[in-house]
């Protein structure tokens, strides 16, 4: 089975306390590595999540909030430190760059690898990333400043040839690959034989989707209809519903009723506020309306593709 | 007895690993904080102190390098989130301030309060600070980059009264706080009541020398001639010598000879390179030179008053 991992490098949200780093995360599709938010520390928990630094050439930065970004100068110089020699791709609203170029210069002066930053409009829902097992699109939020989330869609992998079927017919080699990729076999004698016939189907593609800092946003559900996972931010809990709305932010409630609405497999809620010190109260909250909720926590890894569906 | 301590929040170099936090420290005087250096996650390990956020005023930066500063964004912007309203003094190159700026004005827009950055020099060595209980001085250090460390220095306290001989020679009220102060007493009769007689001296003021990141440098032996602790920079041992010559760092024996010819009461090394998974070997070589040596270790806290002198 392909690779589809998220791990959790840090789930507070602006204020440190010693229980949680700021906001990153690492999606693992097939071995490579793409990153999701770079707050402060994010370098340090990418060290003790073993996973390779070398992997990761592909950062989505969701908005331009420190604790979402103060990671990436820190990051960035331990990749020329290690000798990297790579593109790093940075996809961020365009002032990042503006900012982070002066830095660059200075702190990272004469490295061997680029850093080319792409410009996201955060009020689109787009493919802003593609390769040939997934796609990335942007999430349309609303936050104090522009912001999107991430939709990270598998690719669907070519069908399972059925030994025996594709023998018996006496398929030719190169006819194998398309008929893996959906295609029918028509034989000499011009007989037609089903491509469901001489291949057992490949898994379904998984789909993860990335939503923090935002207001509760039910307008996304159609986007996010079916997702295996969904994380999303809950701030808040019920507590402090104005404080929420005030500040831009969902509450686990709130977070948990997207789930329930787009029907995800899973809801993971993070970015918790500070002020919560038990967080097992989001965690009821959330679960009195979508029961398939986690609580996020440091160095936890999800694999997407075995979530429970009981 | 006044209090003078450091506070470890991190001492590893510029490579992450999972067992050290980038340099910084906090160095507290009778409860007014100073922070030096700053490297990224600084602002969690004050958390994780618990010393008192607002407590601290003064931030001094040895040099430019990443791993001495990349935590001070964020430790700025969460003195934001807390409301902080008193000023905030940089000292550093003045090159600091044009980098930090452009952040400071999109991060940190509408904080309310200050953040002012004072120029060093870092190759002159003088007072840059000053209060009632202190002054730091620059130490000028020779670094890949202009690099300087930072002397404590406490102000001698006050003497303290002997009740029964003041009570004894009836000496006024008014006059207490000058002989505190040491001076004498002359009583209405002209006889002059030496210092001495009328108090007991208080405890001899300490000094702290911090000295990050720097070749072996024995021309700061005057300088630095009897400081109570010797923070020193121990990147490499012996096996790195060389390197350690090329990187402009210093070997644990090097520090351990400076602690030894400034007489210092205590040495206590850090900085250690990422490749010293173990560092009791760089331990060992110090104490072959210098034996009141310690290994710096993230959360220790060193009592300057309390330094063992056996």
């Amino acid at each position: 089975m392909e690779k589809f991992e998220v791990h959790i490098l840090g789930c507070g949200s602006a204020l440190p306390t010693t229980r949680h780093f700021p906001t990153s995360q690492v999606v693992n599709i097939r071995e490579k590595l793409f990153m999701i938010d770079c707050g402060e520390g994010a370098q340090m928990q990418l060290r003790r999540s073993r996973l390779k630094f070398s992997r990761l050439s592909h950062i989505f930065i969701s908005h331009l909030h420190g604790d979402h970004c103060f990671g990436l100068i820190g990051l960035i110089s331990t990749f020329a430190l290690l000798g990297r020699t790579a593109t790093l791709h940075i996809y961020a609203h365009p002032e990042l760059e503006r900012l982070m170029r002066p830095w660059l210069d200075f702190f990272c002066h004469g490295i061997d690898f680029d850093v080319e930053f792409h410009a996201i409009d955060t009020q689109k829902a787009e493919v802003i990333y593609e390769d040939r097992s997934v796609t990335v699109s942007t999430i349309p939020l609303k936050h104090r400043v522009p912001c999107c989330g991430f939709l990270f869609a598998e690719k669907r992998t070519p069908d399972h040839i059925i030994r025996e079927m594709v023998d018996f017919y006496q398929v030719p080699v190169y006819e194998l690959n398309r008929i893996k990729n959906g295609g029918d076999y028509i034989t000499p004698e011009g007989e037609l034989i089903p491509h469901n016939r001489l291949t057992t189907p490949s898994e379904p593609p998984c789909r993860y989707a990335y939503c923090s800092d935002t207001t509760y946003l039910p307008e996304n559900i159609p986007l996010l209809q079916g997702v295996d996972l969904l994380f999303h931010e809950a701030t808040f809990g019920n507590d402090n519903e104005a404080r929420a709305r005030e500040t831009y932010h969902t509450t686990a409630r709130q977070a948990a009723t997207l789930a329930r609405e787009t029907q995800a497999k899973q809801l993971l809620i993070g970015h918790f506020s500070a002020r919560y010190e038990d967080e097992s109260i989001l965690l009821k909250e959330a679960k009195e309306i979508f029961p398939h909720t986690l609580l996020a926590k440091e160095n936890m890894c999800i694999n997407i593709k075995n979530i429970p569906t009981d």
